[in-house]
């Protein structure tokens, strides 16, 4: 297929997530119009030859599919529901992504917005982080209807690896706080396991090795110990956006009435480490830290 | 190498995990003999070849390796440092392994108590459950002297997939309490995910999919998931066995002055379901009825 046949995208939010994935559909020939609310942080797509808009609202305005990646449920809340934003702006028939990690309500809102004016759209978070984005290795989990997904399927395969398709307006959200609870519990028992190895007087590398592949293991484990093991505290992951992500699960939970002990605590934990001097910008494996540093008291 | 050139094995305690262990010693061709509380639960090795003793004491002094995997660490007190027990009895030179989940202190007095009587001593707890036990693919943490540990390995290819050397006596203790201790928040995450997914009304089977190859994925998941969707609470791994690691855990953790707020969350949960009716009996993904059936309260 020609470049000239694949519909333009515009693109919102060309942060570190954002612009990788932006990348790859310029890489793969989609025409590509981007906005970010930094300018300079768009600099290197349009260098690579996408065009620049002047807001969102002009962004949507002309184009056939709108994906965003901003940065919390408000940002989100207004690029596609001001009055001169997205929802409002777009042409008829366009597709709008939220691939932003929001709440599972304002995702039924913009679907229900879009629907009213003849858009369809969809809640597309992701998992797999900086290295997941800039390798096109992320995971999508979307929630919207059938044919607005089989729309973005083609977009998908441009920036992920693995894609499903989990329900309807909201439900990408929803599985994307299933995805950061569980994360949550297996980041604590990670760092409590290891804490308490390091206590013991046991060598990391040899607990890894010898707990690592059986029924300990995880994925959080064989990724963040080695850079435990190094002193590597880099995000990765924000510390920052991850207490934004538990701390829409534990709102939405409330509201379902039910209680989630584990994730309370996680949350907890890492909102006392981001009160630590520069905790915030860490990755979510400087957990770890709270530990080594004897900062929790019963 | 022949069968009649191969130690004599005493084998103590031939329950769920140690009747399949004990069988894989007899099938390798080492001669074998066993001790267990209930005699009943040896019949089937005894059937196959074993020689049964009438005490711990007794198995031991006609053997050149001993093996226990008994209850609890009172259990591994009594069968070992009793006036008639296994370091009483033993022969000189006799290798001891002990791969019950204990205390790393008794491992300690054991291997202390061994040495004063010119015999070797292991801790080497296991991994992998009675799954692993039967097919002989356990994960078996050894804690010890190089030299007592090199005697070992040939005895642990025949019960297990992975063998590591930790460190010395009471190393392969902690070093199981690790593991245990990141298997707690793994299982957390893991129930509450699904919890949260069950009350948002995504399908578990789905989210599974979606998430469980990702950021999110542990083993936990990925073989508890699917019993907890087909309503299989069988152990497995018995929670009351998994209290008794979790409460050796946490009295270790408070001797070494450090604080595992996870790991107690995650105990306290287990207590709370072992006080429902045949709740201890469960296996450990039973943790989902305490959330299933709203149990609990903030």
């Amino acid at each position: 297929m020609s470049s000239t046949s694949l519909p333009i995208v515009s693109f919102i939010g060309t942060g570190v997530m954002g612009a990788s994935m932006a990348g790859h559909l310029l890489d793969a020939g989609y025409p590509l119009i981007v906005f970010n609310r930094t300018k300079t942080r768009a600099d290197g797509l349009l260098a690579a030859g996408a065009r620049w808009a002047e807001s969102a609202g002009e962004a949507a305005a002309q184009a056939d599919v709108v994906i965003t990646i901003v940065g919390y449920p408000a940002d989100v809340e207004s690029v596609y529901l001001d009055p001169d934003g997205i929802v409002a702006q777009a042409r008829e028939g366009a597709l709008l992504i939220d691939m932003t990690t929001s709440t599972p309500s304002l995702a039924v809102r913009i679907a229900q917005a879009a629907q009213d004016r003849g858009l369809e759209a969809i809640d597309a978070p992701v998992s797999g982080g900086d290295v997941g984005a800039r390798e096109g290795t992320l995971t999508i989990m979307a929630g919207g209807s059938d044919a607005a997904f089989g729309r973005a399927v083609p977009l998908f395969e441009c920036m992920g690896r693995a894609w499903t398709h989990v329900g309807g307006p909201g439900a990408g959200q929803h599985t994307k706080m299933a995805n950061q609870i569980a994360i949550a519990g297996t980041m604590l028992g990670m760092v409590e396991a290891f804490s308490y190895a390091s206590a013991a007087g046991l060598d990391a590398q040899t607990t890894l090795r010898a707990i690592g592949a059986g029924g300990a293991g995880s994925w959080s484990m064989a990724n963040y110990v080695p850079r435990i093991i190094n002193g590597d505290f880099a995000p990765g992951f924000f510390v920052k956006h991850f207490i934004k992500d538990l701390g829409i699960a534990i709102g939405e939970a409330r509201q379902m009435g039910i209680v989630l002990p584990g994730l309370e605590l996680a949350e907890r934990l890492y909102r006392r480490l981001a009160e630590e001097d520069g905790g915030a910008e860490l990755g979510t494996q400087a957990l770890w830290m709270l530990y080594e540093r004897g900062l929790l008291t019963r």
